[in-house]
């Protein structure tokens, strides 16, 4: 193996269509980007995978027995199973046998193996899991967080989202001045729960972020924002709410367009405009959600991952490691400590 | 005017439209309703709006001096201007001289002097605003609230929503037996944030309400529920979320689809299925938001309400008031009243 080249490590039991669609997600990413993939689990059923691609380079099996199931609670499952493939995964980084992780499985599970064998980084409480959706505006996208990693948060956690989220927007994303908005009910800082309440001021007084006031739930696609932070409860409703709807509104069409010989008509010279408007709207396109906070690099994809989006969560994984990320967010708080130490 | 047809106050001077598009809207609803229309505000811009229309039959104009403007606090402003035309138009109802209220104004200031003039139904702790949806199902719709009018929220204040939201889904929308789910972001019961994990066992509970489970946010329009209960802040922006999502995808959809000439002979073809796509997806189509446990019957509609949304929105006043909702809930909760005073 080239000592040189990033290593990502793969649960490759991990989600609906493991280990098939992670193998094929994983290799398609090892030949086009240039990495090197270490898949976590099953020997057998890996290899069974991987077909004739077994004995090929940039690729190593590592073994793991166990599985954590998607309906098991994470914590107790993760000291039940220390074996398992999520556990193995998360070792690799921890002996910095790989640079990041990714995981297509029990989403709780890979949070919490994240937390317990790599830890947080100094001055975050609470890791958060971002999310990259795609805005109105062709090529540009927005990073929202949490969306579910802490479903009841406190107000400097939304702070230190807004931290990690503006580090990882310019690095990862290359926005120059990442505009930062409060997920909110009302455009006007008097408005809002009481965590947005007291969420507000914090970020209007952080000179490390860029705040631009609130961001209602019209502003989220508007392309107005690049890091919108919420607690996780908020933001997992809206992940899984903009999943859906995007599939609804293209079933919509599926449906109506086709309707009558006009429409049958139609549609045939559309198909091309079709597929281009389903790539825009499609979040598979977008790899996975993205675990901030930890001493590591894990994505967190979907459960329902097939390849292409394995591809792409081992694509962001990679960038994560590239830019350095985690170690931003470490000298970011390293500094107020600093600073803090000296009486600033 | 026929004493026996239904009599809606309305807001003339309420909404970015007003008063035009209020009155546009109003003057088709009593001409299709068959109802009588009391127009408030400004009379000379009343008339106005109005022109040839001015002398005609079951069209009453109630002069009021005063508006509330959108930034305006709501509780001083109600307080400051007694005669503002969203007091007058609730003072017509609490006067038995309208059967009910619509609004395209300063929604929170609507809420209050709804709360203050009109008062809360008896057993309801908190009024809640609903939103009805569509959903993937044609023709099939599912209510949501609260949308807004409470952000941070005690379970029982949930559990009244399932119930006010059974009734309403029920009577009007015409639902055998109302199908309820508490938004949240897993679907077991364990979880949660705090306010869901407490409410579940509530709705679990409840023998008035056919709870049957969390609802995910990829659930909300998949027509498996027809009621879901949600914290006013999480509720509120998914609701502008929705809204926006639906037009950015339109957007897409107009940019991508006459692309090259393919394109545009194919959307040619296709001008009348995208209009009736237009029409499921479009949330204008579904009128405005349902003030769920007050003294009456209120709703309050989008500020950007033109004509067609507010003929939608009097024609849902007009069925709160054929299917007697308020009675309904003072009802069920005067039957609670009795069972504990009976002891059972």
């Amino acid at each position: 193996m080239e000592s040189t080249s990033v290593r990502i490590a793969i649960d490759a039991m991990g989600g609906d269509h493991a280990p098939d669609e992670i193998v094929a997600g994983a290799l398609r990413a090892r030949d086009e980007l240039d990495i090197e993939i270490l898949l976590v689990g099953d020997p057998d059923r890996i290899r069974q995978a991987l077909g004739s691609q077994e004995n090929t380079p940039r690729l190593e099996i590592i073994a793991a027995e166990e599985v954590i199931e998607m309906g098991e609670e994470p914590i107790s499952a993760l000291r039940r199973k220390p074996n398992a493939s999520i556990n193995v995964t998360m070792n690799l980084v921890k002996r910095k046998q790989a640079d990041a992780v990714v995981s297509a499985g029990h989403s709780g599970a890979a949070m919490a193996s994240a937390l317990l064998r790599l830890g947080r980084l100094r001055g975050i409480d609470r890791p958060a899991i971002g999310a990259v959706f795609p805005t109105v505006i062709a090529g540009q996208s927005v990073l929202i967080l949490d969306v579910g990693a802490n479903v009841d948060c406190r107000p400097k956690y939304l702070e230190q989202f807004a931290t990690m989220g503006s580090i990882y927007s310019h690095s990862v994303l290359g926005v120059e001045r990442p505009k930062v908005g409060l997920l909110n009910i009302g455009e006007e800082a008097c408005k809002g729960n009481d965590l947005a309440l007291n969420t507000y001021p914090l970020l209007a007084q952080n000179s490390q972020i860029h705040f631009v006031g609130n961001a209602e739930g019209r502003d989220v696609l508007s392309g107005q924002f690049d890091v919108i932070v919420c607690d996780g409860f908020s933001g997992n409703v809206l992940l899984k709410f903009a999943e859906a709807v995007g599939e609804s509104v293209l079933q919509i069409f599926r449906e109506e367009l086709p309707r009558g010989t006009h429409g049958k008509v139609g549609t045939a010279f559309l198909r091309p405009n079709l597929k281009r408007i389903k790539q825009r709207i499609d979040h598979a396109e977008h790899g996975g959600g993205l675990l901030l906070g930890v001493n590591g690099v894990c994505i967190i994809s979907h459960g329902s991952s097939q390849a292409p989006s394995i591809f792409n969560a081992i694509r962001l994984a990679k960038e994560g490691v590239d830019k350095r990320v985690s170690d931003q967010i470490r000298a970011c708080y390293q500094q107020n400590v600093t600073a803090v130490a000296a009486g600033e």
